[in-house]
């Protein structure tokens, strides 16, 4: 690239420099030169990465099974150390058989993408390597979560911006934190004498809502059968989780309703916005989640529609000091009472974990570099786009949509059905033959390496294929190019 | 520092781009020559950072209170964006008043150093960007992950490695995964049925040990109170959480005594080696954690003793199977049957969460360069240091420890007793003033950032300092500045 204009001597200390290489590394005392050497190999590798992330004409991905991947290098931990030649070439393979989650024709999951500025602001945050559980040794990140939780509050329609919130590992662990205090609300006992001490109880969500929604009730004592779709008498029915964006079809539940029903029987409502969340940025899409502003609770995941990189999800709370009492130990070598600055910086025993990574510099630096009409326009490129795959492929010959009517998020679920399945009117003999399209599509597609896209059945409906678009860098070229390579791999079923 | 020769068009671009930015970064028509020179700078930024990290004569912290902090900026997030040039320097702002977590002379936790290979990785993990949940979207991590957990548990003592684990957000979820899964493995109708169809359960743990046992047994619906010292009758013992190395004295709970106990009665036996398992690595020291081959779990954090980046926390089982019974919740999106691999790759529904951090790749290229040989020697040396520590103020004029013989980690605990305290007679008088003495140090030592270690009060001991070494770059020098200027900032209270 021409702009790295080494020294010799550090490329020949980085080569031969043998096993005994550590003491040349910072803290040496031969100094930084070593280190830095290396760092910008490193640097020349990822930038070469990133490059390459954004070039259409490289692959997603370069696939192998498992056992070819395992057996093919030398990835064992050994007694003796390795080179850093070894080292760097490590990192060359790791990348040449990663995913490359930026590329614009990459659409298998909810967070795609590769932001720039995101990018700057984690590596800093690599570099800085703190702990989110006091002011003491996080300031500038403690403030700075302090600052965007009550941007994000805000946004949400809380009066001012008020409120709490905490950002967790995920939208899992954020929708847990949602279910525990909302039943820490209803029968504060329950933290020290556990669920025996309180009545059976009954969370409400749709079929369609996230799996951590039972897999919390699970942990948390409550049981899988405690989240169910109806009244059951005799028990305590506690917690509404609504899902602004599901899943696997984006749909939105009716917030405004759902909020009615909560107020009347003082039930906790919560609403899963972790990937719908992000809409509350665009002045064209907010309105899929009006009544947000009524929920108890709310998980917004900027790691997925803002295109924040992994991990970043927050969960906002509408009381104040809940989380706090619901979650505090007191454990006092960490949160010493009589330090010399206001305590209610220090957020550690708000939260279920000890140590907790710094998640918000990335967010807070991204919205700093776009503004929030930056978002805005990102996000609704993003859903112009989706509207732009449906209107191509609901009339198209071979395609099939999954559900009726333009898509409310960026998800667009339809099956490729092959000329050989097309015509076939034995109802079950289709079914049966649908049933193994996208698998074999996807098998190809991942042999190609060209794009991906994530399949699955839901309900009775057999494998389909769920588009989602959150990457920046996909363009309607993109999505022309996913239509016919569908459309070429599947051709021949 | 030379090494970067800028081309001035670069510089030129970033300085002038005005608030439109954002098409020039990658994915830019315009190519790469903005986001280089922006990345470029950035790095510029994060090894000056590095150097001053490690240069004694910088502070380890430039302290100022919230409010001043605060207000002393501009931190707020607007409508419109800003430009790149202010994105540097908000990055310089954030570094001038971070925590130099890295510096010799900073011992305020239990994590702290500055690995110059895990930062590498960390770098290359942002940039791969993807998630651990699916082989298809994460191969060579999830392999990697598959590699380190097996060396783990070999280093533990299972059998060729056997069993089974996964990395967490950290070491209070570890725990509560183990708490979780020794419930479901007792009574497996507890996930569908909750803590309504079981018996009273009862933990058992020492009162040293982490509060993260006290927040998982509240959050899972056992309630604190099921966490208790000595056995209840009517209750159901289910679990017993031995601490390997407690996060303040540092202390070591005899686990082939508890193992014994646990086999006996048919308890679960987990061993909370978060700050301890480090000492694995070490043929001297690993005496310490003998009987933790017996133990059903183990929680062990890389990212204290060993040095590895924030996050890295591993929950190790030995029996396999029970993390995905217990956890999974078959969301057909994500974790379809009928993929084209072996599905056991796709570790996803083992977790309590749902996307999951890349935490393994620094842990695995860390350990290749420093072999177990490396990790064996820095362990070493902060266990050495600690001694040296240990019997440089023992019988020092003005130092009390805390409790008696030598440490058997690196935590040293001990009073300094100024003057105006040392000859006070009345135990009350006495104790009431000692109590004051460590915060006051503190708050001085903050303000003059020369060195940070932190301080509490455990049971009826009045605040003492807590020393802990765990960072490679500190040396015998930087123990000796430490009591030094502990009594510079004393000396007169």
């Amino acid at each position: 690239m021409g702009m790295y204009q080494r020294d010799k001597h550090f490329t020949d200390v980085l080569t031969n420099n043998g096993p005994n290489f550590l003491p040349d590394l910072l803290p040496a005392d031969s100094g930084e030169g070593v280190t830095f050497a290396f760092l910008e190999q490193l640097m020349d590798i990822l930038l070469q990465y990133i490059l390459k992330s954004f070039d259409r004409s490289t692959k997603v991905i370069d696939f192998h099974y498992p056992n070819d991947l395992l057996e093919g290098f030398n990835w064992e931990l050994d007694e003796q150390p390795n080179t850093l030649e070894d080292i760097l070439m490590s990192c060359r393979t790791t990348l040449k058989y990663a995913v490359k989650t930026g590329h614009p024709r990459y659409f298998n999951q909810l967070s795609t993408g590769l932001d720039m500025v995101g990018l700057a602001a984690d590596w800093l945050t690599s570099t800085a390597n703190t702990n989110m559980f006091t002011y003491e040794i996080a300031p500038v990140f403690v403030l700075l979560e302090y600052i965007t939780l009550k941007k994000m509050r805000a946004m949400i329609g809380w009066p001012g911006g008020c409120g709490d919130g905490i950002f967790s590992p995920g939208g899992a662990i954020s929708n847990m934190y949602a279910m525990l205090i909302a039943r820490y609300k209803l029968f504060p006992e329950v933290k020290e004498k556990g669920m025996a001490a309180i009545p059976k109880l009954i969370a409400f969500t749709s079929e369609h809502s996230h799996f951590s929604i039972k897999k919390s009730a699970a942990a948390l004592g409550i049981g899988m059968d405690g989240v169910v779709l109806i009244k059951c008498d005799g028990f305590v029915p506690f917690y509404v989780s609504a899902t602004a964006g599901t899943t696997v079809y984006g749909a939105f539940d009716p917030l405004v309703a759902i909020a009615d029903i909560c107020k009347k029987y003082n039930i906790w409502m919560h609403v899963d916005a972790a990937w719908g969340g992000g809409l509350l940025m665009s002045r064209k899409h907010r309105w899929k989640l009006n009544g947000v502003e009524r929920a108890c609770s709310v998980t917004w995941n900027p790691h997925k529609m803002m295109g924040v990189p992994l991990q970043c999800s927050a969960l906002l709370v509408r009381e104040e000091g809940l989380l706090q009492s619901c979650n505090q130990m007191n454990a006092c070598y960490l949160f010493q009472t009589d330090k010399q600055y206001d305590l209610s910086y220090d957020t550690g025993d708000k939260a279920l974990q000890c140590g907790r990574h710094v998640d918000i510099f990335k967010l807070w630096l991204m919205w700093r570099a776009k503004g929030t009409m930056g978002f805005e326009a990102q996000i609704d490129k993003c859903l112009d786009l989706a509207e732009y795959l449906y209107n191509k492929i609901k009339d198209r010959e071979g395609f099939e949509m999954v559900f009726d009517g333009k898509p409310q998020h960026t998800n667009v679920c339809f099956w490729y059905v092959p000329p050989s399945v097309r015509y076939i009117q034995d109802k079950e003999e289709r079914r049966n033959l649908l049933m193994k399209v996208a698998p074999q599509i996807k098998t190809r597609m991942m042999a190609f390496g060209t794009t991906m896209v994530s399949y699955q059945p839901q309900g009775d409906k057999v494998n389909f294929f769920r588009m989602v678009i959150s990457n920046p860098a996909a363009t309607q070229e993109d999505i022309d190019f996913l239509i016919e390579e569908i459309e070429r791999l599947g051709h021949d079923l």
